[in-house]
C-alpha cells in the first residue's frame, strides 16, 4: 500500500520509482538507479511543462522528450503509462520480453510516445539538437503574422554523465550553442555514478563550465528531489531565449534503496530484499508489486488531458491557417506524412556523354540541386567539406540563428554529431534530411547511422572521396573497407552509382526510402556518362540493386564482369577486349547489394545466371563479400591492403583497376 | 633569393613557409595554409624546446611531437627536412608521389620522424594525450632517487580548429584534464577557417574557456607571427606542472600570400601566380623554388646537435641505471624494443570441462590477470565498462593524478578517445596496451582502430557481449555487424575464440602481434570449455585462424560445420546427432579470418578440402563474406537482421543457433 501521508506530487513521483524498481526486478535485468534518482525530474517537466496527447503521439507541434540516458528505460515506461500513453500495466510486467513493448532501451519504432531509439550514450543528446534545429527552421518555413504556433515546441532531454563524456554530446552541443537554440532545454542527471563507480575517477571536469563556454545557459539545482527548486529552474531556462539551456541537478542513484549512491544500482536489480526495503523507505507496502494508487493515475492523467485540449486549439488554428495559407498548409501535411510534393523529380537531370565527364559526387550535386528546388523541405548540409560533397558552399544561405529559415546546415568538423543530429531531424517529422563528408569519415558516424538503421528512420549520407581514386591525400583518406563495413548494417541501402545517371537515379532512391538509411558512394574523379542509346538506362534499373548494363555478344553470355561505382567503365571497356577476342562478356553494373538482394529470384537469376559462373567483380575496396556473387569459379579485382599517396591514375594502374588487368583476371577464370 | 634583411629566425621561418609551399605547388596537391600560418609556432617549439635527435628518432627520452592537423603535412616534411631528419630535398620535391617519404598526411611507418599517423581529424589531439600518459607511467614506473630522467618529456602537439571540433578531441581533453598531465602541451593554431569557410558559421565557442573547464591551463597568443610571444607562452605552460597546457595562437592562414586568412589557402596549392606574390612578400625571388639558404640549415642543425648530445648524457646515466637498477633497465629495453620478458606466458590459464562454465569474457579476464602478472608494462583499461568486460573493476589501481604509478586506466565513457589514446600509448613506446568495451560500441571507435592498422601499430581490443547473446539491453546494444565489419579492415586481426581456451591462445597471439591492431570478440554468457583429451587443442592451433577441431567419424568429412565463438559448441552438438544419422561431419572452429588466409594453401586445403563443399558456417552475426568458406553448395546460419530485446536463450531459438536448425540447415545443403 503507498503512503497516504505525502502530497500527490511525491505519491507520483514515488509510484514512477517503485514501478520502475518492479519493472527491473520481475525481468531481472535492467537499471534500477537512474529512474530513482531522476523520477522527480521526469515528473515535474512532464506534470507541468510538457505539451503531449496521450492520444496523439504524432501531434506536429507537441514538445519532444528524448531520454538520452536510454538505459533508464524503465523510467520512461512507467511515465507512459501513468501519463495516458498506450502503454499497458501488461507491459510494463513483460519488461524486456520478446513480443512486447518495452524493450531493454527505448525503440521510437516499437512503443509509442517514444521519440528516438537510444541507449549508446550521447545520441539521444545530438537527436535533441536535431529535433530543435528542425523546430526552429520549421517554425521559420511556416509560422506566419497570427499563427505564430504552427511549429513553437520545446524540445527536452534527459541526459547524464555518459551522455556528457561521449564526444557525439560535446560536438552537437557546441553547435547547439552556435545556433542560440532557445527552445532545446536538457535535464542533466548528475549523479555522481558510472557504471564502474564514482564519476571521480575519470570525470571531474567542470561540465556547467564547459557548456558556459559552448554559449549555453546553465543552472544548478542543488537537490535533484525538489520539486520547486526543479520547476523553477526549467522555468528560468525558457526565459533564455537565445540560448540552449542544461540544468544540472544533483541526485541520488537509486534513491530510496540501500545501494543509494553507488553503482551496485546502477546497471542491475536490486535484489528481493534491497526492492522491499525501498518500498519501505517511501512507506509502501514492501510485498505489494506494480502498484499505483487510483489518485496517482487520476492525477497523472490530467497534463496529457491539458495537451488534447492544446492539440484541439492548435487544429481549429491550424485550419485558419490552410485558409489564409493553403500552398503552406499542404506543403506541412505531405512533408509530416512522409510524402513528397507531386512531380519533385520531374526535372532530376539525365545526361549524355555530350555532357562530358562528370564526377558522380558532381551528379549528386546537381541531383540535389534539382531536389531542393522541388522539395522545400530539404534540411541538411555538410561536415565542413561541402566543398568537396559538391553541396551549397555558399556561407550566406546557411541555417543561422537570425536565419533560420535557411536550409543549408553548416556542421562544422563534426561527423558524428551530423549523424546523430540528422536522426534527430528525420524523426522530429516535416523534414528530410542529408549529411556529407569524405566516404572514410563515415568511420566517425557510425554509431549514429547505426541506430537511424535501427528504428527504421530515414537520413541521406553523401560520402564522397570513394576509393583509392582520391589520390594524393593517400591511405589516410582513402576508403578501403568502408563501403563493405557500411553494408554489414542491417535494414541499411549503400549506392554506389556507376555514372552520373545512376547517380541521379541513386537521389531518387533515397528520396523514396523512408525506413532505411541510404548511403551514397560517390567518386571524386570523373568519367563520361554512359550512353543510354546503346546501353540499359538508368532509370528503373538502378532501384534493382544490379542489371544488365550491357549484354554480351550474342545474348549468351560466356563471362559476366559486375562492376560498381568508377569501376563500372573499366568492365564496360574490358568488355570490348573480350569480345573482340570471342569471349561473349556481360557487363552488370551492381550498385546496391541491399536492393538486389529485394529482387525475387527470378530476376536475379536473370541476372546473375546460376550456368554462367565465370564471374569477375571489379570495385576498388575490400573483397569480403563479393564471392557470394563472383561463385567458386569467378575471382573479385579490389583492394586487399590500405592504398597510398600517389595520384589517382597512378593508383589505379598500381592496385590493378585498368582493363588490361581485368582482361587478364577474366581470362584466369575462363 | 632568399631575403637577407631578415634575422635568422625569421629567415628560417621563411624557409619553412616556402619550401612548404613550393612542395604543395609541385604536387599540384595539398595544404599550403597551415604551414604558412603556424611555421612560427612551430620554428619556435622545435628551435627553442623540443628535445630531439635526428639521428636517433627513437631515442625513448625524446620530446614527442605530433601534427594532429595532419593536413599540414608540408610543414612536418619541411621541418624534418631542415633539422636534419633522414628525408632529402628530393622527398620534398617527390610531395605526394608514390614511393616517397612525403605522403599526403604523415605515416609513422614511412617517415622517420613522425611519431604518429595523423589526418583524420582529431587523432592526433587523442594520441598526444596518449603519449602523455606513457610518459607519466613510465616516469612513474622507472625513475629512481638520483635518476629522475629516464622518463621525463614533454609530450606536444599543433592542433586546429578542426581537431577541437571533433568529439574524440573533447573526450581526450576531459580525460587530460583530470589526469593532470601537466607535460603535455598543446598549440592550438587559431586561424578562423576551416576548409569550407570561416569558422564563425559552425563554431563560436570559447575554446579556451571550455579547455578550463577541462582542467587544463589555457594562455592567448595575439600574433602568432611573434616568436617571443610564442616562446613565453610555451614557457609558461611549462611552469604548469599539474594540467595540460594549450596555447591559443591567434595566426593567419596562408600568411604572406594573396589567399591569406581564406579558405582557398586551405586545401589548393595557392597557384603559381600567388606563390610568386608570396615570395616576393616575403622578399625572396619569385622564381626560385626550393631554396634553404646555408645559414638556415646550420641555424636549424642545431637544436638536432643538442639533442644528441642530450641523448648522449641519457645514455651514460641510464648506462649508472643499469648498473644501479638492472631489473628495470633490463625491462625497459625489454619494452623499448617491443619484445616481451622471457616465458611471459607460462602461467597462461589452460581448462578442462572441469571447470565449469565460462564465458569467453571470463576466460579473457584470467587471461589478462595472468599477463599483467607477468607483463608489468601492460597499461590499458575498459570504457567504464570494466565490470563487464572483465578487467579490474578496483578503483583503488587506477592510474590517477598522484598515482601514475598504477596501470589500471579509467577511460570514462569515452570509447572513440580510448581508441586514440591507445594507439598514442603504442606509438609512444615501453608499453603494450589494451581496452575494452562492448562489441557495439566498437563503432565508436572506428576512427583509431583504423589509424592503428594503418600505422602497423598495436593495441588489443576487447571487445565483450559479441551477439544476440548478451539478452534483454536488446538491439541497441546487440552488436550484429561489427564482427564482419571489423574484418573488412585492412591489416587487422579479428579474434572470435570458441571457448576459455581458444581465449587464452587468443590473448597470446594479441601479445605476439606487434604491427596489427588484435580484436578480441568475446562472449557475455558461458558454455563449458572443450574436453582437450578428445578435441584438437586449443594452443597452436588457434594461431592458424582456422582448424579442425573436431574430425569427422572415418576421417573424411561429408560436410564440415564452421563455427566461430558461441557458436562452436553448436557445431560440436550438431556434429553428434548428424553423425549419429550416418553423416561425417567434420567440425571447425575459426576464430580469426585474417590469420586463415595467412596460412599457405596446403594448410588451407587441409581443414576446407575443395572436395568437401558441403559445408555450414554458424555465426552469430552478419553473413557477408561467408560465402568464401562455405562454398556455392554451402549455407550460413547468421543474423540477416537487427536483434530483439528478451532473455538470451529464447533469443538463440528464435534467430536459428540451435542444434536442431544446424542439423536441419545441415541436411539442406546436403
Amino acid at each position: 500500500m503507498p503512503n497516504p501521508a505525502v502530497s500527490i506530487d511525491q505519491l507520483s513521483i514515488d509510484t514512477i520509482r517503485l514501478l520502475s524498481v518492479d519493472m527491473v526486478q520481475k525481468a531481472n535485468s535492467g537499471h534500477p538507479g537512474l529512474p530513482m534518482g531522476a523520477a522527480p525530474m521526469a515528473y515535474v517537466l512532464w506534470s507541468k511543462f510538457l505539451r503531449f496527447n496521450p492520444q496523439d503521439p504524432k501531434w506536429p507541434n507537441r514538445d519532444r522528450f528524448v531520454l538520452s540516458a536510454g538505459h533508464g528505460s524503465a523510467l520512461l515506461y512507467s511515465m507512459l503509462h501513468l501519463y495516458g500513453y498506450d502503454l499497458s500495466m501488461e507491459e510494463l510486467k513483460n519488461f524486456r520480453q520478446p513480443g512486447h513493448r518495452t524493450p531493454g532501451h527505448p525503440e521510437s519504432n516499437v512503443t509509442p510516445g517514444i521519440e528516438v531509439t537510444t541507449g549508446p550514450l550521447g545520441q539521444g543528446f545530438a537527436n535533441g539538437v536535431g529535433m530543435a534545429m528542425a523546430e526552429a527552421h520549421l517554425g521559420a518555413m511556416y509560422n506566419k503574422p497570427g499563427f505564430e504556433g504552427v511549429q513553437d515546441h520545446y524540445t527536452y532531454a534527459i541526459v547524464s554523465d555518459g551522455d556528457l563524456m561521449e564526444g557525439i554530446a560535446a560536438e552537437a552541443a557546441s553547435l547547439a550553442g552556435h545556433l542560440q537554440l532557445g527552445k532545446l532545454i536538457f535535464l542533466y542527471d548528475d549523479n555522481d555514478i558510472s557504471l564502474d563507480g564514482p564519476t571521480s575517477l575519470a570525470y571531474t571536469e567542470d561540465a556547467m563550465k564547459r557548456f558556459d563556454a559552448y554559449g549555453w545557459h546553465t543552472s544548478h539545482v542543488k537537490d535533484g528531489n525538489s520539486i520547486d527548486e526543479i520547476e523553477a529552474a526549467i522555468k528560468a531556462a525558457q526565459e533564455v531565449k537565445d540560448k540552449p539551456s542544461i540544468i544540472s541537478i544533483k541526485t541520488i542513484i537509486g534513491f530510496g534503496s540501500p545501494l543509494a549512491g553507488t553503482n551496485k544500482a546502477h546497471g542491475s536489480p536490486l535484489g528481493p530484499d534491497n526492492v522491499k526495503k525501498a518500498k519501505e523507505f517511501f512507506g509502501w507496502d514492501p510485498e505489494a508489486t506494480f502498484v499505483v494508487p487510483n489518485e496517482v493515475y487520476e492525477h497523472l492523467r490530467q497534463p496529457g488531458q491539458k495537451g488534447a485540449e492544446l492539440q484541439k486549439e492548435w487544429d481549429a488554428k491550424f485550419k485558419e491557417y490552410e485558409a489564409s495559407f493553403p500552398a503552406e498548409a499542404e506543403q506541412f501535411h505531405v512533408s509530416f506524412n512522409g510524402n513528397l510534393p507531386e512531380g519533385w523529380d520531374k526535372d532530376l537531370p539525365v545526361y549524355t556523354p555530350a555532357d562530358g565527364k562528370l564526377a558522380t559526387r558532381q551528379a549528386s550535386g546537381k541531383a540535389l540541386t534539382a531536389i531542393k528546388k522541388a522539395v522545400p523541405f530539404m534540411f541538411g548540409g555538410s561536415a565542413d567539406l561541402a566543398s568537396s560533397n559538391e553541396m551549397d558552399k555558399s556561407g550566406d544561405d546557411s541555417f543561422q540563428p537570425g536565419h533560420y529559415e535557411r536550409s543549408n546546415i553548416w556542421f562544422g568538423v563534426r561527423e558524428h554529431a551530423m549523424g546523430g543530429i540528422m536522426n534527430g531531424i528525420a524523426h522530429h517529422a516535416g523534414l528530410r534530411t542529408y549529411g556529407g563528408t569524405f566516404l572514410t569519415f563515415s568511420d566517425y558516424m557510425r554509431g549514429a547511422i547505426r541506430l537511424t538503421a535501427l528504428a527504421e528512420s530515414a537520413s541521406t549520407f553523401v560520402f564522397t572521396h570513394d576509393s583509392i581514386g582520391l589520390g594524393e591525400d593517400g591511405p589516410t583518406h582513402q576508403p578501403i573497407e568502408q563501403v563493405t563495413s557500411l553494408r554489414t548494417v542491417p535494414n541499411i541501402v549503400v549506392l554506389r552509382p556507376g555514372d552520373a545517371n545512376e547517380t541521379t537515379e541513386a537521389w531518387r532512391i533515397a528520396m523514396n526510402t523512408p525506413k532505411s538509411p541510404v548511403c551514397l558512394i560517390l567518386s571524386r574523379q570523373g568519367w563520361l556518362p554512359f550512353d543510354q542509346s546503346v546501353l540499359t538506362p538508368a532509370a528503373g534499373n538502378v532501384q534493382k540493386g544490379a542489371y544488365v548494363l550491357s549484354e554480351a555478344q550474342g545474348g549468351t553470355p560466356e563471362l559476366i564482369l559486375i562492376g560498381t561505382g568508377s569501376e563500372v567503365p573499366l568492365a564496360l571497356e574490358a568488355q570490348k577486349v573480350l569480345q573482340a577476342e570471342g569471349t561473349p562478356t556481360r557487363v552488370v553494373s551492381m550498385p546496391s547489394w541491399e536492393l538486389f538482394e529485394h529482387q525475387d529470384k527470378a530476376y536475379r537469376e536473370q541476372v546473375l545466371p546460376r550456368n554462367v559462373r565465370k564471374r569477375v567483380s571489379i570495385e576498388a575496396g575490400s573483397p569480403i563479400g563479393w564471392s557470394k556473387y563472383t561463385t567458386d569459379e569467378g575471382a573479385s579485382i579490389s583492394m586487399n591492403r590500405f592504398g597510398e599517396s600517389a595520384p589517382a591514375d597512378y593508383l589505379m594502374k598500381e592496385f590493378g583497376f585498368t582493363v588490361d588487368n581485368v582482361v587478364k583476371v577474366a581470362k584466369g577464370v575462363l
